[in-house]
């Protein structure tokens, strides 16, 4: 069967997870609550994910032979961060369904790409232009004015490889200190909040979002996640139908997360997309403890070629994120009335290392 | 460290499991949560919880080599089952912390010595006599009236090792039919309704009780749990302090079960203990959706040595078992909303095997 082909597993059988970060972990703990068995893939011997599933490979994305035999082993495939190299996603996909399709990562491991996606599907977004020298980011500036931020194209993740750029800025300086050679200057977005929608999107087309959720981040990194989003229920529906417009575009099967910026404005406020994470994702935690079914049973339904949840929120969901050091404060954590501890199973905290998180739900 | 010592976990150790079945697998991906290790001990290669640890012993329960193994791979060691043989648990206990203590087992596995702690203790139960002949099971009759259950002391389960006795039985013929040197006949009780107590009991003597539940048999198995029970606040706190005072008299550490009968009565209902189980329980298992921490979670706590979480249950709760054949509906639950869904990775279904179960929450 190759990624063309539909999948339905039955109960029992093994769900390969490339990545054996909490991610994967999450999504192997997941996978067994439905009876199903899961195997990880992860070059990184100390992998959160290996503790909770019988089989892992531990071997390089570049091993062949071990991807070969990883994909013999397992059903379906699946993994836990948009940055898959091309090649592997390929040796995989010859042999087992790879989902959601390698293809998406075209699309949005690339900034600029992912942004001409979005606005062809008349989706707005920050205003951006594709930068790719000194020259160019000057030029850009002119377009898009200050202040902006400058980000590279690809491989960023909580706040790395961007920087803002501001008015009496050397565009050269700035330039050389980003250290790449595709970038895209975006419009800095004076936004009231950041939300995101967690959706999922079966094979057979259904989409089923999750509640809204309103994020905040501190030094770039998420560290609370609020449900539902504080935004008018018009807003929160425009943002479900964005997500869902993007998740059938990209004939995506399983679960992505629509980062979005509530913009104000006279007319009342307005969502541009920031950015799209094709994989579960940190806003979504809330849903382990909060709702029903989580972001990873989601997936994992989705992928396995089950039917969706549809999820019931058992109230209004705090999550805060155990960054670095936060993790020496689990044992008050576990003191608190009414709050779900998650950690994550990592070794030494280090700063911005995400270790846990905690959830609180408050009925409505 | 032997049984008698402190322990203290750090997030990265390992707890030890001994049994394989869904109750195991539950508290390994409980501890998981936690960040904590989980190694299973399980005689049967094909235990559903060795699909969610990394590191299984599958070895028999006397084999003292892989019990010694066992216990120097993990930081202390809990229990799935109340069967544990005396030896095994002696192996162990010498090496690693045993939690609970399997002291208990020594009242609890045997239904005359659990009647004989729980009527000291000043807590009431059916009326009940020792037999261990046909003789002594008529003169019980004459104590004890008929309709009566006569159940072996030891190992029975689910209805096995038991039988009811009413009137115009022929002794001798019951007697013969239970195959077993020693049983106690209890009165039969006329229920108004079966309700359990799961509480949690900490190294430090705290005791923590989840919300009663009132559970539903089929065939003597548990088939339905709802959560609250249906009684009044004034019974549901008769039913905590009971299982609060056996918990302390057996200087308990972990989760155990009190099962109840509500009996009707001219000043009201009132509580008689029908059994104790010292484990997580079936009546437990709505804890995992439908409250902030589930018992599989107070346990790991209380024998980690952990603070015991104060749960908040998110609504109404109903767990309906899937026994046997009910698992092949497994697709119609998937989609029923706000329903979440836990399969136990087991293999063929038969008749009576729990398979898995449902968990729906509704605001209350």
């Amino acid at each position: 069967m190759t990624s063309s082909g539909r999948v339905t597993l039955k109960p029992g059988d093994t769900i390969g997870i490339l990545g054996g970060g909490q991610l994967g972990r999450m999504l192997a703990l997941a996978a067994a609550r439905l009876g199903l068995k899961a195997q990880v893939f992860s070059p990184d011997p100390d992998s959160p994910a290996f503790d909770v599933v019988q089989n892992a490979t531990c071997a390089e994305y570049a091993d062949v032979e071990a991807l070969e035999l990883f994909a013999s082993d397992v059903a379906v495939i699946t993994y836990e961060f948009e940055n898959i190299p091309s090649s592997t996603a390929m040796i995989l996909s010859a042999r087992r369904p790879v989902l959601p399709d390698p293809g998406v990562l075209e699309t949005v491991q690339d900034r600029f790409a992912e942004k001409n996606f979005v606005t062809k599907l008349g989706i707005a977004t920050a205003r951006y232009a594709d930068v790719s020298s000194a020259q160019e980011l000057k030029t850009a500036i002119g377009q898009i004015g200050l202040p902006a931020v400058l980000k590279t194209r690809r491989f960023g993740y909580d706040g790395k490889g961007q920087v803002v750029v501001r008015e009496g800025d050397d565009p050269e300086a700035v330039w050389a200190d980003l250290e790449t050679r595709s970038a895209i200057l975006e419009a800095f977005v004076p936004y009231e909040r950041e939300i995101s929608v967690v959706a999922a999107r079966s094979a057979s087309g259904e989409v089923v979002c999750f509640d809204v959720t309103e994020n905040e981040h501190r030094d770039h990194i998420l560290k609370f996640s609020h449900a539902p989003a504080r935004i008018s229920d018009e807003l929160a529906a425009q943002a479900r139908v964005i997500a869902e417009k993007i998740a059938t575009a990209l004939d995506y099967v399983g679960v992505l997360a629509v980062e979005l910026f509530v913009v104000p404005g006279k007319d009342g406020p307005s969502l541009l997309v920031n950015e799209i994470a094709p994989r579960v994702h940190n806003s979504g935690h809330w849903t382990l403890d909060g709702a029903s079914v989580s972001q990873f049973e989601q997936h994992i339904r989705a992928i396995a070629g089950w039917p969706l949840a549809h999820p019931v929120r058992h109230g209004d969901v705090t999550m805060t994120n155990l960054i670095g050091d936060d993790i020496l404060d689990y044992g008050k954590w576990l003191g608190v009335p009414g709050a779900t501890v998650h950690l994550y199973g990592k070794g030494a905290p280090r700063p911005g290392r995400k270790m846990g998180h905690v959830t609180e739900v408050k009925q409505s």
